[in-house]
């Protein structure tokens, strides 16, 4: 899928690539296609890392399990604080190590989800929640953030019930998170949108030619130095 | 204690009071005996609000559970976002909510234990962690924060052995905690600092007169406004 060389002197630096997008819009299918297929280029022992958000890492497990919790009630500025809490647990104990031994990290959500469903959908004041990420939880930024864009009642559709607290929100929240994921897409370099909608296969092809330009600007501004 | 008037016209609007310093600088037994006699003052329905940090909420306490959990590693900007959403949750559940039918609020720990454990003694740039609190969990402010100021050796051995994460860091990151107290006091007005060694009816008398001059000062800004 890629000819970027991956090993040896002059290869590439590994990549942190994100999948984002509404519930529904095929995020974690996709990520786990791109891992495997960043996978069968590497050695075995060497494979690209696979992370959800939040989550991933034990802390990152619990804070989500209180985020989705259906029997507490908070606003969007501690959803954004817990969000933020266990995406800078997951940056220091998972992606930074990962980087720095050469392997891709592919990670479902981060910055965009925050600003999309509590930002934008949850009423917050934009830029302060794009200070606090920021400041606080964006080392490393990704090299690629993918948005798979989905209309609103076809990602309704695909994920069914709702089954926590925030895909309790309903029709008009996610709706304002459709147009969220649309503001940040403007306002960061790194996105790239893709129709969610086609076969799973075509946008995987989409995917891996993203992440293949991804990995040719990295490796041309970078050279073969690994990521600190 | 107090002879200021609580209630009928002009009556002097409730009072947020902080009670801070290192673990085993007295905190609770001051925060305790403050509330009995902030209750006997008032209407039996009215007492005053009795609150720790981090915890108080079902949320908070969740929080405090994982920030205490020695089986958890994290840093000290982990720390901060998570003290921070326990903070912001407790203002918004329980501290608004009392304040806006006329009771007092005294809670143990607020900024300065965060500015003390994770900007000083946790190495986190200061002015960053103020940001991060004035603009996420500060709303209200309280009106006087107490600092119990007790020599580190006096506090280490009235907490005795080690019981959680935070306390296993041992004598050098208390001693920097301790300096982060002092710090802290030197640029928050709010602040009085009283000597902790002292008997706890001694410790009372001077808490009950710095909250009595809280209450004169707050009544003559806001008169008998309530707390909105």
């Amino acid at each position: 899928m890629s000819s970027t060389v991956r090993s040896g002197p002059g290869a590439a630096r590994p990549l942190f690539v994100v999948i984002d997008g509404v519930d529904g819009c095929g995020k974690s299918t996709q990520a786990r296609l791109l891992v495997q297929s960043l996978s069968e280029q590497d050695e075995p022992s060497h494979g690209a890392v696979h992370l959800r958000e939040p989550g991933s890492t034990d802390l990152g497990e619990r804070v989500r399990a209180l985020l989705l919790d259906r029997s507490l009630d908070m606003g969007a500025e501690v959803e954004t604080l817990l969000f933020a809490a266990a995406r800078r647990q997951m940056l220091d104990e998972l992606v930074r190590p990962a980087l720095a031994v050469g392997r891709d990290v592919v990670c479902e959500r981060f910055h965009p989800s925050t600003f999309a469903y509590q930002a934008v959908a949850g009423d917050l004041e934009e830029q302060a929640v794009l200070d606090l990420l920021h400041g606080w939880a964006s080392e490393p930024m990704p090299d690629l953030i993918v948005l798979l864009e989905v209309p609103v009642e076809a990602a309704a559709t695909r994920r069914g019930a709702a089954t926590d607290r925030i895909e309790d929100k309903g029709n008009a929240y996610h709706e304002r998170v459709a147009e969220g994921y649309r503001v940040y897409a403007k306002q960061d370099p790194r996105v790239v949108v893709i129709d969610g909608t086609q076969s799973a296969e075509q946008v995987a092809t989409a995917v891996a030619e993203a992440v293949d330009r991804a990995r040719q600007h990295a490796t041309s501004v970078t050279g073969a130095k690994p990521c600190s």
